[in-house]
């Protein structure tokens, strides 16, 4: 019943918004311009990830169909059903980058409802679909263990689109700030810049599509393995879809939030959206509410724990900037050392989510809290993709020189930075707890009852499964590198030549980011089924141990070392613009966003995937 | 019997080597002056460092004594030694570089040998006192297990050298060349920069005395757990000793390439020690030989993959001194990604030895295959030794003005780098597996039979226990940082002032790095006793094993990170000094030097002391 009221209630939103949006003001011929130039880079990058994508999908479901066709249909539709999502997302967020700036010249308000309701309309839209998805395919198929082949979809692509995104995005960034800030002094997002456009268009695939994708993966992941684990219980497997159904319901009442406040805050959200998700499971799913409850406040509390490290608010921030006073060297060695250190209260909270679960439910007691977790990705969703449309529209008020508009969408984007910062601390939380999921479900599928790191093997996996974030790291920050010092070369050349084509550092990201996620991805793939199909399933969840304990902390170290070198600069940036400390900060944020938008965003998915290659592997084989 | 010879062999060794050492021409007044400078600069470390440690060890010592009087005694006569072996080792070190110097006039190779013989003196010194202390405290107790009161005491003492030494030899150097260098544009030892004995004196402190207590607690650790699996199997416990004795013998053998190569090779005095310990191990520990051939040839395929990754004679090096050209971001994100890929070499070997080794002899082959990779410990301890000693001659050249000696001097510096970086490699390596022989001989003692990663608590001990390398690493690179700047302020006033004042920065740095060691010391051992106190020993074992996973593959990453990016600065340096590219490596450089020098090594002492300190949990309580 309730998941009636929710999927009512979302298609209520989804059309009440989209005739809203329709009535909103467009903005003048410069604006919509480079709007028009931004919309049509995103394209350009979707059209060839599809491509490959394409072959990439059809492929794989070829191979499956050999072992199950339900497995291949289930794997198709959860590809494509993820893929619609992020050129959705993107659609809807590279429309709403202007509509923001034109609202924001009334007020910061009206271009902050846009940026908020526009990311509230592609979350909802992934997990009114995603809950639409299981309940259809469970229906059709009858065992929810099938549905591990919608997961694998989901989380292939997921892992092209965020890894190809960040490559893509931090390279484009990078390579903007590098030519345009550092050697010729030009401000932010000046249209002199050749690479100013890619650098829009990245925040568009990486942290619109990208993101999406992510959360979308884990959000059906954890769902699913639940239903796994009840089936196995013989329980009712509604209950994940349920609580689905309440999150969607507790992050429509945000909405609230968003029209009362004058100044957008992610907490407020996140509280209330929070406070009715308990409310709502304390009446509907009480024989459940301890996990859920786990799970939710361990992910506010992470999300508050990001914001103290990354935010310019508080000391963190405040001592990488002062850092900076001293030369690059010592603001980047700030930045990490903060990074490492804020590692501390997601690894707390996380473990006593765990433990407290556990204990009240057992291994059904960690994935209800996953589960939980996940209720709330609307709002973490809709504020991640706020980030995004803020910072396009700050792009676009600057490169169309409008005045008023461009102080308010600032205001706007610093926003933004913050509420980015924090999806990405829950996103890395939800997705360990995700694995732990899928690893309670991998062991009742496969039938361990015991991993014993006494054992040698599984020793030796902890060792493995520990290196492999290490590995994949390296290669994507080596590929964010290399595709950087291409751009880097080609905007040089066209600052010589005193030609300006915003379109060759798009086509260059595009291209070469593809074709170091193709690399990256191959080999993993490939290694963790050698090791999968040479030493069996025993070892296969050591290894899977070993690579969720270092990616979780690896990811969050990235994330919060880049969140706080990117927001130094910031802080730096707002009183001594183009001094030498300024150039100090802005090579610490160069070194920042890489590992934060690209490097450990990456290992969430890494991590998910290859939990899932090793369900598949046990399902299949 | 064959521990007989070398204990023999290593006191001639001794003795004639101090007679050759004496009969060397020193210094002229100007080398003399700079060479007393630095000794001076080191004794005010070491004193104010033995003041501080002098009441920790009576105070920890009186602890132990209300539970044991034989712990206490052996913890003392282990803090003891290895203080002695410090201030020995920087006692040879300071009064060789004078030497170094006077003799590379005559010919690289007159230099070379005395830099090695000097380090070779230092390390026949701590192994032959580390043998000597356990056949003695052997025969007072009789019982293996109390002599790991012993390596507790080396191994406290060894974390303050080593991380104190770091912080202090890096904040030293960083300031050094972030204001001497780029700031005011002067050359490296340049006796204008008021940093620059601080400079050398941190060379002495990190390398010599830090090194030195690092690998004499791993060798008398390892040696001492493989002793108590020995007796607790009912087996001849002199194993190890003969292993040992054999490495110093094959240790000395290496001498004879000195004499014959004119240039030195660490790999060249590796293999050939290497080769001998294999030959007699052949000889008198047949029924061993498995697993000391994998423990030997996986040390050296460790050291032969650090060279690699860090020379600047391969791609991943020359690859981050191109990326310097297009900034200071990505020549640090090129440092990170190798640092990062570094990682797979080591992780595959260590896995492997563990492995193969189990197979043939079960823990006791792991005991085994580390106590072997540590009997040519006194090649590595040596050409450690060397690359400080070889440093401190090129910085006294500079600063005194001597052409001739100056080129020579900088020949064998560079020479220096590289037996750094795989002296390095090698002392991770065996610190892993020293702390899993540690954890084997922890089981043992704590009947333990089985350690379930699926057991909710030892999944979340997992996480915490990969948690602690990186909030250790944190506080390093922190406290890094603040002594830096503090430093950096310091030279700057002198600058203005115009007045050279070497002993401040010294001053500084001294009183910083014992303050912040004291703090991070302080915080692990209490995370520890209070995990280990709540959870009991099975939990514990989990956290051991998060803890070594993740610290193994950390300090390598920084290890490998720094050794890179510094050499790509000095391969920039050969034919770019000063220019855009150059400063962009300094940078890079200054992020690398505290990732190697202070977190890296750091990392393996604390994974050391957190299995030692719970074996005497299990032990005493």
């Amino acid at each position: 019943m309730i998941i009636l009221v929710a999927l009512v209630a979302a298609i209520v939103f989804l059309v009440i918004f989209n005739i809203w949006i329709k009535s909103k003001k467009t903005g003048n011929k410069s604006m919509n311009d480079f709007s028009k130039k931004i919309r049509e880079g995103s394209k350009t990058f979707l059209k060839i990830e599809h491509n490959v994508l394409w072959i990439l999908i059809l492929g794989i479901s070829l191979i499956i169909l050999l072992f199950s066709y339900a497995f291949a249909i289930t794997f198709f539709f959860g590809a494509l059903l993820s893929l619609v999502i992020g050129r959705v997302g993107m659609d809807v967020a590279t429309k709403a980058n202007v509509l923001t700036v034109v609202a924001s010249k009334k007020s910061v308000h009206s271009g902050m409802k846009i940026a908020y309701l526009s990311g509230l309309r592609v979350s909802i839209f992934a997990m009114f679909f995603g809950l639409i998805a299981i309940i259809i395919l469970q229906s059709l198929f009858g065992d929810p263990k099938i549905l591990y082949g919608f997961a694998f979809g989901a989380s292939l692509v997921a892992l092209f689109m965020r890894v190809g995104g960040g490559i893509f995005t931090k390279s484009a960034d990078l390579s903007a700030d590098l030519t345009g800030k550092i050697e010729k002094g030009l401000p932010e997002d000046s249209p002199k810049n050749p690479a100013v456009i890619a650098d829009l268009v990245g925040d568009n695939v990486g942290d619109v599509a990208g993101m999406s994708s992510d959360l979308f993966e884990s959000y059906v992941a954890s769902i699913i393995a639940t239903m796994v684990l009840l089936s196995a219980l013989g329980m009712n497997i509604f209950v994940p879809l349920t609580l689905a159904a309440i999150g969607i319901i507790s992050c429509l009442v945000s909405i609230l939030v968003v029209q009362q406040k004058r100044i957008y805050s992610v907490l407020d959200s996140l509280l209330v959206a929070g406070i009715f998700i308990l409310g709502l499971s304390y009446l509907f799913l009480n024989s459940f509410f301890m996990p859920i409850l786990y799970g939710l406040v361990g992910g506010v509390l992470i999300g508050f724990s990001v914001f103290y490290f990354t935010s310019i608010k508080f000391a963190p921030t405040k001592r990488i900037a002062k850092a900076a006073e001293s030369g690059a060297a010592l603001n980047v060695l700030a930045g990490l050392s903060n990074g490492l250190l804020s590692t501390i209260v997601p690894v707390i909270v996380i473990s006593l989510v765990m433990v407290l679960s556990y204990y009240f439910l057992g291994l059904l007691g960690i994935a209800i809290s996953a589960v939980s977790m996940l209720s709330i990705t609307g709002v973490v969703l809709a504020s991640t993709i706020f980030g995004s449309i803020t910072d396009n529209a700050a792009g676009i008020a600057e490169l169309s020189g409008s005045k008023k508009a461009k102080i308010n969408s600032s205001k706007l984007d610093s926003l933004g930075n913050t509420t980015a910062a924090i999806g990405k601390g829950f996103t890395i939380s939800s997705a360990a707890l995700t694995v732990l999921t899928l690893l309670a479900s991998f062991i009742v599928i496969a039938e361990i009852n015991v991993i014993d790191i006494l054992q040698i093997e599984n020793m030796a996996a902890l060792f493995i499964g520990g290196f492999i974030p290490f590995l994949f790291s390296s290669l994507v920050i080596g590929a964010v590198g290399r595709t950087s010092s291409k751009i880097v070369a080609n905007v040089r050349s066209q600052f010589k030549s005193g030609k300006l084509d915003y379109n060759a550092p798009i086509e260059i990201a595009t291209k070469n980011s593809i074709r170091e996620m193709l690399i990256s991805v191959l080999i993993v793939i490939v290694l963790v089924f050698a090791v999968g199909s040479l030493l069996g399933s025993a070892v296969l969840g050591s290894l899977i141990a070993g690579a969720v304990v270092s990616a979780f902390l690896l990811s969050i170290f990235m994330a919060n070392a880049g969140g706080s070198l990117d927001n130094a600069k910031k802080l730096i940036e707002e009183t001594r613009y183009g001094s030498v400390v300024h150039k100090a900060s802005v090579v610490g944020d160069g070194v920042g966003d890489s590992l934060k938008d690209a490097a450990g965003p990456a290992l969430n998915i890494l991590i998910k995937l290859i939990a899932i290659i090793s369900l598949l592997f046990v399902l299949l084989m």
